[in-house]
């Protein structure tokens, strides 16, 4: 089958960008042209393939489709404004009106937080709950939007807050026994269910002048290796360095898993990934609202991912990791 | 079941607005605040609900979602600057890569024709192929979009161009023995399958200084009891004055239904319904490249749409309408 990341390609070949738009299809939006610049960008959640009704309530399925748009938003160190909410429900009898305003009530709650106004969409019926959200978001005047494109040899690889703890979730939702002595249990499942997308951090990363940065939602290694790709240079991420949230090590020890492992790969954490002249470091940790942790470094050569365990070279096939980097492109 | 509006005015009542957004949910589109405006507006199509693949092509398809995005910011009066398309697709037995860039080539062509880029979008796998489809326009500076709130009592109501063809195609696809003897019966398939947005002449519309405008997706009944609503006027139509499509009167003689009702009721014309007061019609006209035709007018009192044949009030059921005014909410 031809993978999403095809698809995607074949759609930018096909569209020509015009007048209006500074940036098309490529990165985590958008970009329309004017001072302040608006960012777009969109994503559809499928029941079944990016959330389940058995281990999320509507109200997490409803904040995690906002979550996830204004993650884009602010990887591009936007500020969102408005969100536009497709909705495709099933048949009533999957679906009460009580269900869609709980559904309704997880969006308005988390756009509430970050400042956004739903402010349109379209509902209809159809074969299954999907949620095509839209979020715009708005420049500081005078700030460009971050590409992917601007990692330069000798800048820093670094990550927001910490990572892991969205797959540990997922384990432990799956199979309950996994949690047996972990205290973050509940934090974990949180962490999978409800993702918090680093919405001020973006905007005050962009103005500090990081030279790239993208969402981590398809886990660090991933998103690193299309880092590398976009700004054509070697990104080598250390896995020693990674801030694994609390409990993921427990997890992974009851699931015989690979921590390291778990964190570097297991996507879902809506945590930023960016990197930046050395120089600069302390200026983009000033006032931040999270950590901005060092986790390897941008390198000048073919583009590639580089994969380090304090110091040494190591494979993440080795390590267990099932979708070799490259072919498990999806959103 | 629950209807469609009643979900969309329950996510309007939950949905507070807040800064940078002018107008939310309620228009063709919502507004974003600055000079230039910006409005945004989303529709979701559904295969078998939308667009049928036994009647229409990918190419179509793609065509049809994206003439109807640019309809609602042609409604609005703004010119389409980006398209963002949310594609779900299912399971590659039932469509080829092949179809794939059949859908795309449709969208891309249409969005070329108005000087709009594809800008970004989703995809993902999933049951059935559902588009939801997001248009981002802009006005030009100085200009309000033009909303459904403006219509006073004493103005016209007009509609570009023609109407009943894309109803009279539909029944043609349908049943092509309804095709005997009726020369137009390609131009009326290609009317259901291939809309026209009204882009251009939404854009001159709102310089003209209409008082309010809206898309004629739904029927021009249906459609202008929403503007008496959203005005809180009595709008009348007179059937006599509608600007019937060549054809349709043939097509609805040959499946015994009435040729004004198909023209009022049929629906997915993309025309644009306007009210204008009656000394400004003249340049609203002018350099116009289309018709505009008054089909109607505007009284103050409680609203409700009156509907007039030659001058007599007759009741649209009566002639056989299925969907009494006010039940029939769709998209």
């Amino acid at each position: 089958m031809i993978s999403e990341r095809a698809l995607i390609e074949r759609l930018a070949a096909s569209a020509a960008v015009r007048a209006g738009v500074a940036l098309g299809i490529g990165d985590d939006a958008a970009v329309l042209s004017g001072d302040p610049a608006m960012v777009v960008t969109q994503d559809v959640l499928v029941d079944g393939v990016h959330f389940r009704r058995a281990t999320a309530s509507l109200g997490d399925i409803g904040h995690k489709a906002i979550a996830v748009n204004l993650s884009d938003v602010a990887a591009m160190g936007a500020a969102p404004i408005a969100l536009f909410i497709g909705l495709v429900l099933p048949d009533p009898e999957q679906l009460t009106t009580a269900d869609i305003d709980e559904l309704y009530a997880g969006m308005e709650s988390l756009a509430g937080v970050h400042g956004a106004t739903i402010a349109g969409g379209d509902t209809t019926t159809g074969p299954a709950l999907i949620l095509a959200v839209t979020a715009v978001g708005r420049m500081a005047s005078g700030v460009a939007p971050v590409r992917r494109t601007g990692a330069t040899a000798g800048d820093l690889l670094c990550v927001t807050g910490s990572v892991g703890a969205a797959a540990a979730g997922v384990l432990v939702l799956d199979d309950p026994a996994l949690a047996a002595g972990v205290a973050q249990a509940a934090a974990l499942r949180d962490a999978a269910r409800r993702p918090t997308p680093r919405v001020g951090a973006g905007q005050h990363l962009a103005a500090a002048g990081v030279t790239a940065m993208l969402d981590c939602s398809d886990g660090l290694a991933l998103d690193a290796l299309r880092l590398s790709r976009a700004s054509g240079v070697i990104v080598e991420l250390d896995l020693a360095d990674i801030p694994i949230a609390r409990g993921v090590a427990e997890v992974a020890a009851n699931a015989t898993r690979d921590a390291d492992l778990l964190a570097a790969t297991g996507g879902e954490d809506y945590e930023l990934i960016v990197t930046v002249a050395p120089q600069r470091l302390d200026a983009a940790r000033r006032e931040l609202e999270v950590p901005l942790t060092p986790i390897g470094r941008v390198v000048a050569g073919a583009p590639t991912l580089r994969v380090m365990r304090a110091g040494e070279a190591v494979s993440l096939s080795s390590l267990g990791w099932e979708h070799p980097v490259g072919d498990a492109e999806r959103r």
